[in-house]
């Protein structure tokens, strides 16, 4: 018995639902709110306060990047993980690129288009118990100093500049392979998967418009099954116009970010 | 054939030395100095311009943690790595600390003791090129604000705070099995071993002190042949007295972050 806590747009849910979908698996949806996060009962699964959490059986299973190989250890379908070790070590080198910098960069993005705004709203004793990371101290600093400065804040356009060495690196990688980690379908692409959806969401397509391999890449990875099972049927018309919203309402900061990048 | 790139007091080499010990095997080694780490032939291999860089055979394997897991992937010799798809879970997720924080909070601490004052001497624009974070934004900014702050700015309490919590966590685990992720000995133990002895390097052993689970694993880890293979060994007299060095010079300030944590 499989259970998934997370809710529709949390992009690290996303990927391992991706992750589920490509093994064939059934599961049951536990929707956590963002005030859901910060609940005892769910800091008692999860102490880092984010989503998912995989409850599998008796097992409690937290941090997207290893949910996705437990899936991949612990069930029979289609391989996620080549077999050479080579091309395992590049599997988990290209996810291991989200958890180092991409997430965070995401994160900070999404953090000036929809976040801040909420985060102004409410009053600074709540806002302190509200902000991301409970138990990540940079999480938090990047935090306070994007509420405070906004746009004007380095980083986003430092968060810009890391997508964009990354659309390179894909590139080369993409021209020669016709997956992140060879020639087959791994976890590393279903992990990037979700960053691109937001990454355009978030209206910086042109950052690799020119990039062919990774444009035919990105057309194959959306006409999987798994694409539209774990990322476009849990996307509601109001996720979807808050991004064609922001895109809208932020047109000169985005522009002015890909131009510096 | 195996040849690593690496220096004697890297922290994230220490772990793969480790891992290559446990698995009884044998390589090159390749001094890479703190300059050489800017080297473009090395940034070839490592773009992100640190240590360690594995060469096997033809493959180029970067990244200190899922090195390790290549080597037991790619290597036959005692297991590193448990059988069980929670167990293995378990240890990625001790691992995944690593990368997630602990890593920068122990560069942090590094950074005030010993670096902030080679950076310190050297002309601004220098200073510049030479400074840590490649690629890594985050890094970067840190190393900025220790550069100008030292132990005034907010970063090294930060530190110090998340270790603590670490420990709680592991007394927690190590009072019900004798290794971090189950009974055997696995890469989790082996990623955590460099950072303890770090840790107590930088006179931040009292913080440990009192938790016996703790105290009992750390004396076990000292007693494995792959400790003085792969830290002990590579320890110059100039690295042990530098590090007590500072410890004498800062025990104010260390005073300080062990009262505050």
């Amino acid at each position: 018995m499989l259970t998934l806590y997370h809710f529709a747009d949390a992009i690290c849910a996303q990927k391992v639902r991706i992750a589920l979908a490509e093994k064939g698996l059934q599961w049951e949806s536990r929707d956590v709110s963002t005030a859901g996060l910060r609940d005892p009962a769910y800091l008692k699964l999860n102490p880092n306060g984010v989503v998912p959490t995989l409850i599998h059986d008796e097992a409690v299973l937290i941090e997207s990047r290893i949910i996705s190989e437990y899936v991949e250890d612990a069930f029979d379908g289609p391989a996620l993980m080549p077999r050479d070790p080579v091309a395992r070590h590049r599997a988990r080198e290209w996810s291991k690129q989200i958890d180092d910098s991409l997430h965070l960069n995401v994160f900070i993005l999404t953090f000036v288009y929809k976040l801040r705004e909420i985060f102004l709203k409410v009053p600074p004793e709540a806002q302190a118990k509200m902000l991301p990371g409970v138990r990540n101290a940079v999480k938090r600093q990047v935090s306070i100093d994007l509420l405070e400065r906004g746009w004007a804040s380095h980083w986003p356009l430092a968060a810009v500049v890391r997508f964009k060495q990354v659309f390179d690196d894909m590139e080369i990688q993409l021209a020669r392979n016709a997956h992140l980690a060879g020639s087959d379908f791994s976890l590393a692409d279903a992990d990037f998967i979700p960053y691109f959806k937001r990454f355009i969401d978030l209206g910086f397509a042109p950052l690799f418009a020119s990039k062919s391999a990774v444009q035919d890449w990105w057309g194959r990875m959306k006409a999987r099954p798994s694409y539209k099972l774990a990322i476009l049927d849990w996307d509601t018309p109001q996720i979807v116009e808050s991004y064609a919203d922001a895109r809208t309402r932020f047109a000169d900061e985005i522009g002015r970010l890909i131009e510096g990048a």
